[in-house]
């Protein structure tokens, strides 16, 4: 169902690989919401997913950009602002990457020139899009930007490795970022802490499939779904959240201030 | 502007004195997006503020009840459910009182017998509402409950007084029965801290002027108003925010995580 | 082994039942440390347990009060500050009580009278002894006051039942109290969140058994015991930790912030 | 007045740079209560400031190490462990450096490569020392790591700049590398979160001194001073604290958890 959320308003989705990604779904919630949108991502991505039948369905041209060239931001920007006529009013960060979770390396074994990268493209690259988007004046005022994360910035997990050190990071930039966004031009910054999701991304984590289930077990709602991470995102992007800003919002069935539930307690005693 | 998101959704809203009040607000925009409403107050709350004005625009019905009687709850959820023809999918609980903050008790002084009546009608209530739901099995599946709260649950404003403790523990309130509705039946539960607003409610609070300009000063975006805290329960009320659950969420323009700001600083410098 | 870090320092100590209890721990460590003791209890606590073996161990006298009686409270403060010959420079709080639970009620179906005496015993209690000292002015500067409390004042643990929300009212009444002492006599308040806790209290709430043994597999280094919680509460009551006030500190192993352990994933693959 | 609370145990504390450190003042007080140090900063630090002082009073040998060189910290460990005569008891960390705080960028103009360094120096230079003494197994069972931090990990305080994200990284590390240090070696590793230090390091951080007093107006007991904090560590290099891990601690006079004070309600009004 749709409720012209969005209309007239326009986006930037970074991040959408494939059909199961959460940045695809809301991509395609987006758009049947009214949003005009600009689909990004990496160069290596672009090769590997299939970007163009998202841009087909929600009519959006694709703009390469690495996230951590500056110059590639900036042009990913003005062709956004170009072809929309205008300044964005929503952007989604939905970037991750860890070579050292690719290779199985251990947090206490990682390769700090892996971790230096994960560093950059998972977490300052949000503060390079936003400091393209500050000095380029690209986002309207009251604009809303998303980044997606995950708990493990709060609590340990320990197979999501050093991945949680970046999501902190990550949520350390859209808190700054988001306090002199706000001041000077009242647009909001906020991370969405969502449950883990079956995307080609998140099937990369050791111990993934066990680790989802316990997820549902722990989550009152069961775990969010990607297409229910959209909708969320929808609302975030929407004028009816205008006041909302620097905060990490969980959508997570209730996992994060769930202690134990008797669900896991039964498993416990087997 | 209007978007359609209630719907078809029936909500009962507590707590509309006054067209100041957060309720009065929320009730209009859920009128707005399409719900049908019930409203509903203590008697002597009925009395002395102007709620059928309310009542005719939102064309609902007005059932007096003390939130601290099991039986007037009861009849209220029958009158409800009898009007909508069906199960209640939403509720706003905008509910609290304390004497010793009305006859000026510093929290060192507090009178224990008012004490125990702030946390029954501020924090207890919600626990005696959602059981009689609960008991009934008067809320839909995915139905939504929203209470509004304030930081002083988290942090010491020392003129919030007692009434800090009683929201502390509403929001205990909302994320335990929260996880037990959640499992049972999908019924969501959070609560919304909001800005400090000029409600006639929030006016009763010591030297609230001066803290109103100070949390204005605090707040990357200013303060959040009445209007936009109803924009904001709106999204949560509606389908898309299925997930969220047991959370505290805050709508205050970044007060909540911002430490200090420039304007604060150039204040304290004089 | 022992180090006089308490050494002339005078402490009321709340709630020891019988030897399992962390207060009975904690007394016999601060005794080692050096501090002269005065034991309290309400009256029948006394007569149950066994707190006249504790008074001999650590030559203390011990005074009945029931902490909902401000009377009792006020001779409590009396006698102490007279044995003592001076000011009172520590206090444990370690006092709670839910007939719910001892009934085995629901959270959900949970009676309200007896809802009602759970906040007043197992929280409001605090604000008495603190109330009734500040009016006697019974407590030094930079006197150190720790009150024993639980996670499940953070997140939910469905058996923890209504002292979950008794728990949260007192971390409020800590850190609202906290406030006003630490500004007016520099005295220093504060929560500490000990693991489950094989006490006779403990031992009460429903399916402790499992539960102690999930929090053992997700503790990084295991559940505290009452023996160690009683060293953390020396260092609290030190001259070493003289601002440090008005915090919740987990003494828990690490509990607090793991989200789940490799231990617990193993069983949940069982 | 001294304890022996640390008697025979042994440590080695990284930063003290001149006597305002709370690296300096923490070696004087660990030393004082009967540890054995080993003193280390970074090559450059050794030649500005006045180590050897500290080295002479503490009974110490200085061993310089770049903390972003693993080769540098291998050699530390070896140093220290010969020098001992067996592993390390404690860790103080108390590091940090932003190049972009140095030449006043703007927290929405900073050069990405100081910002690398800034995460390299202040954050992953804690993952790096654990991890070496992990590989060598330098640390004895239940020894004790601290690293010094800083509330704007949580809120945004303008000025403290990129810092800010480095802290929240720091954090991170602590936590993830505190759990699987728990779970094999039972080694504990926390962060203390001090009130702002008139330091010579905190005292580049521009508009400091108006920053120093807003938080001494905001603080019930006022900022805690570096002797206080170096009090603090000892205790949670003790042996009675156990069972803290992995927890962000705030010695701050209560900064952390108040909202307002009246103070600065008053100042407000001026």
């Amino acid at each position: 169902m749709a409720y012209n959320l969005l209309k007239g308003k326009k986006g930037i989705i970074f991040g959408a690989l494939d059909e199961k990604s959460i940045a695809w779904r809301t991509a395609l919630r987006c758009h049947e919401e009214g949003a005009q949108l600009v689909l990004t991502n990496a160069p290596v991505a672009l090769r590997m997913g299939e970007i163009n039948k998202l841009a087909e369905a929600v009519n959006a041209p694709v703009v390469g950009a690495d996230v951590t060239s500056m110059d590639d931001l900036k042009k990913l920007f003005e062709e956004a602002t170009k072809h929309f006529g205008g300044k964005v009013d929503f952007i989604l960060h939905s970037i991750g990457m860890s070579l050292n979770v690719r290779k199985n390396k251990h947090y206490t074994e990682i390769d700090y020139g892996f971790n230096q990268k994960t560093l950059d493209i998972s977490a300052m690259s949000l503060h390079r899009v936003l400091r393209t988007a500050w000095e380029m004046d690209a986002i309207s005022d009251w604009g809303s930007v998303v980044a997606l994360t995950y708990i493990a910035a709060q609590r340990v997990f320990p197979d999501y490795n050093e991945m949680a050190d970046a999501k902190a990071l990550l949520e350390g930039v859209a808190r700054n970022f988001g306090y002199h966004y706000g001041v000077k031009k009242k647009v909001r910054i906020n991370t969405v802490s969502q449950s883990p999701t079956k995307t080609t991304a998140g099937s990369g984590v050791k111990g993934f499939d066990g680790f989802i289930s316990y997820a549902e077990k722990m989550s009152p709602l069961g775990n969010a779904s990607a297409d229910q991470c959209a909708d969320y995102c929808v609302t975030l992007f929407s004028d009816l959240t205008k006041m909302v800003t620097m905060q990490n919002l969980f959508h997570d069935g209730g996992f994060s201030f769930t202690g134990v539930t008797q669900a896991v307690i039964e498993q416990m005693e087997k």
